[in-house]
């Protein structure tokens, strides 16, 4: 997932610290602060609404029929639209951020990630973390956590579930290592863990007219690259708009006073931004894909500021049964975003080196009807 | 509706031609493609919600007061507030431009564009055309197109009915005509054609102090000008959220890296925006205009880009009595939007050309209480 | 609340003249159309939805737990979550602007500020105001005009209830003065008089982990001083789209044209949105502050335009039981928001005058759990 020292995540040093200052504001928890095998419950549960799906389609202008009618859904076994499996993640991501990377030099990773049941309008979102890593890197200055989150809805269940690692500044070079493991994580979710979040669907009722295209999951071969053509700028106001909503308290975003003064000239945009523009963007030769069902892996491979232009292409990893079920199959994908350079080439590496456009590398699983 | 040398809209030329790189992305239809009398299911049907709605008056503010509470609504006749008209059009016009105007050259103009049922939250609409004229252009290669479109909602009932013509390029200049037939559509929608998607009022209870106009449809006539005073700056980031929201592909709305390069130095802005504020703008002096009806014809005079601001004014071209209805009235109304141009002079035309800050020229029927 | 020649809220002079051009639009009230107990009736009802909520949350990013999860307010006694306080202040004040201040040169102040019914999504909102008190500046070309405003849901409950004094200009300095009387208003909302927005709560379930503050009522005391830490930058974009929202029809904060070339050199935004800016940012240190309860007094001390960064602070100035509630206690805040100067050193004044970062100074009452 990338070592630290290629990370562009870099919140201004003397942010957090300041937070100090006040004994009844949050300051987040340091390197030393972290305990193996300890829980963590976040804070504010979210009520996910019509309104939010909303402004998440005026945001990114998603078209996957699945999420955007009733009827569509409702034809093919779901009990109505689900809300964007994109929206889901970042509201419970974003639960996460000020108990574990409001310190953070860097967000190292995700693996393992896999939603496990769809969330619909209404249901209200928790989430809590557990520590399952710790390394401290050997300048002592910083250290590697290692955490399992999950989304629970308003019943328990859990909707989504996956781990992260992110680099965390001590607080005190001189306090002790909270101790030392590295968790074992798989690099691909093993597609039998696939499809819980995807009711059994009657595929022949899937329409690919109304879907938007003809192609199913027999139509797509590993090694397929498909751009997606159409770029999309971003704006300051709607990447904050989108960061709010999910309710994400990491101040690079949002604070063009203290970052115009810093590395990157302005207000960083979230990660997670990048990765709904591209799912948005690749509708456009991936309509029928109509659930991420898990990702293997991602890096944030550079940063995106407000006024450039995000373009994606997507290559086909794999192509694979969902055990048991004979109504969707899974693709892996990689999608790639850039920024300010179409990708009608495929933009990826140059030798061991990212394309400098390259901003994202997912590599993840959709389901499509057979 | 213009000429076709008259029109502004003109997407870069090289965008649709890459989608032809990707066997599985959409490349639309050009002008060869197209045949006389061809059925085109659009893709995407969509849930229209409370969140659309507040979104909507989040980006256009309008406040005529039928629309805005379900008390008013209720009181005068309606189930519930109806879903804004024009909402409803840019919902449906999104769905035609993946299949219609993903390769055209100019939107050349509208006609007998009629409103036939209201639309509530938690509708679903779709879109149909059918391909009712043909006709190649003399420098053979391009041609126009004339479709009729229709919305849908999710019993299968029209919502919306309108023809439109656009101008499209060819993929291959040598390919023969697909066919030419030239419609015949009316200038005007004849009144008796109003009001189907407008409930039987009882106009005794609509209040005109709270719906912030004294003025009912007696109190205008065939000649009374209207300058709708205040203005309104469209923002980059309002108008690719409305635009997202409608589901609306075209590209030069969204790429800034592209169209900076292009003939407007930036992103176009959807025709449809500057209806939509002409239209918030009209209530500061058609307060009580509470439906569109019909549209007689459009045209967008010129383009429109972000930090420009939007003044409006309207001239009342006809008062008229809708057959069999003594509730309501229809006003026909010219509305004329400007950029940067304040209209308490009712700028419009100097001799045969229109005055450069004029943008947009509309020509429809409103229902106002008796 | 600041003498008249403090004020910064001066809508340019040939403004509200020029609608004076057309019999039709809205000229609003000059100082001279208004009596001592005049009742005005506001215009634009309006439903408030669950998509208003999400925008609302969209732009501001509160993070409130009662507010924001179903769940955890039906756990604690609300039925559901109610809407946010302040989202409930800018549509009432929103609905008034029209009628009282769309000829105003500057908002003086608020008192009596109280919340009296909680409003849930469904809800159908109206305004009325009473002329209060009227007095005519020495300089007979402006007066100073007191209303009691209200806003009511569609039972006619009152909902919210205050006081606002505005300076506005006269159509004709020779007219007579419409009368002189200055009611006298509290300074403090009397204690006794909150809560009646907040029903009877079980302050045990209340979680103050889920809640994301551990300080209930009992852990703040008289004098505290808390820096809010983070910084939010405003985009024109989302100021137009809140006051939009909220029907809200001043044109300074819309018209970037006539702006431009006025005093401030671009759009003015809304004084209420660096209110709910400081609420939201407020959360860090203060998140179980989780109703409004009542404003005493308030001061837009400088004009806010966009590009600037938002930063806030609050001292607590008291903190009192409500009689007959031992569920809640009441604490006095004064939020100081500033533009572009971080909060850590507590800006406020410079001997008598305020900081120039300052741009609002905020007196006002929250409950919080015991």
């Amino acid at each position: 997932m990338g070592a630290p020292e290629d990370c562009w995540y870099c919140p201004d040093a003397t942010g957090p610290e300041e937070s100090l200052v006040s004994g009844k504001t949050n300051s987040g928890n340091f390197f030393e602060d972290f305990k193996l095998g300890q829980k963590i419950q976040h804070a504010t549960p979210r009520t996910v609404t019509l309104g939010d799906v909303a402004l998440y389609n005026g945001l990114f202008g998603s078209r996957f029929a699945v999420q955007s009618a009733d009827t569509f859904a409702q034809r093919i076994g779901y009990p109505r639209s689900p809300i964007d499996d994109l929206l889901v993640f970042h509201m419970v991501f974003g639960k996460t951020v000020p108990d574990i990377s409001l310190n953070a030099v860097a967000n190292l990773g995700y693996a393992d990630f896999r939603f496990l049941k769809a969330v619909y309008p209404g249901d209200t979102l928790n989430a809590a973390s557990e520590v399952i890593g710790l390394k401290e890197n050997s300048n002592g200055k910083t250290g590697i956590v290692y955490v399992r989150s999950r989304g629970f809805d308003q019943t328990g269940a859990t909707v989504l579930d996956y781990a992260r690692w992110v680099m965390v500044r001590k607080r005190d070079e001189k306090a002790p290592a909270p101790g030392e493991h590295v968790p074992e994580l798989p690099k691909v979710v093993d597609p039998a863990q696939l499809g819980a979040a995807c009711p059994s669907l009657d595929a022949k009722t899937y329409d690919t007219e109304l879907a938007g295209s003809p192609h199913r999951f027999g139509n797509y071969a590993k090694g397929d690259k498909i751009d997606h053509v159409v770029g999309m700028t971003v704006e300051d106001a709607e990447h904050m708009i989108a960061t709010r909503l999910y309710q994400n308290t990491a101040r690079v975003h949002f604070d063009h006073f203290t970052e115009s003064k810093g590395r990157f000239g302005g207000r960083l945009i979230y990660g997670g931004h990048a990765i709904s523009l591209a799912r948005a963007l690749s509708f456009n030769g991936l309509g029928n894909a109509f659930h991420i069902a898990a990702i293997n892996g991602g890096r944030h491979v550079a940063p995106l500021t407000a006024g450039l232009t995000v373009f994606a292409w997507s290559e086909v990893l794999d192509a694979a049964d969902v055990p048991g079920r004979s109504d969707v199959g899974a693709l892996r994908l990689r999608t790639v975003a850039t920024k300010d350079k179409p990708c009608d080439d495929f933009p990826y590496k140059i030798g061991n080196e990212y394309d400098p456009a390259v901003i994202l590398d997912l590599d993840y699983w959709v389901l499509m009807p057979r």
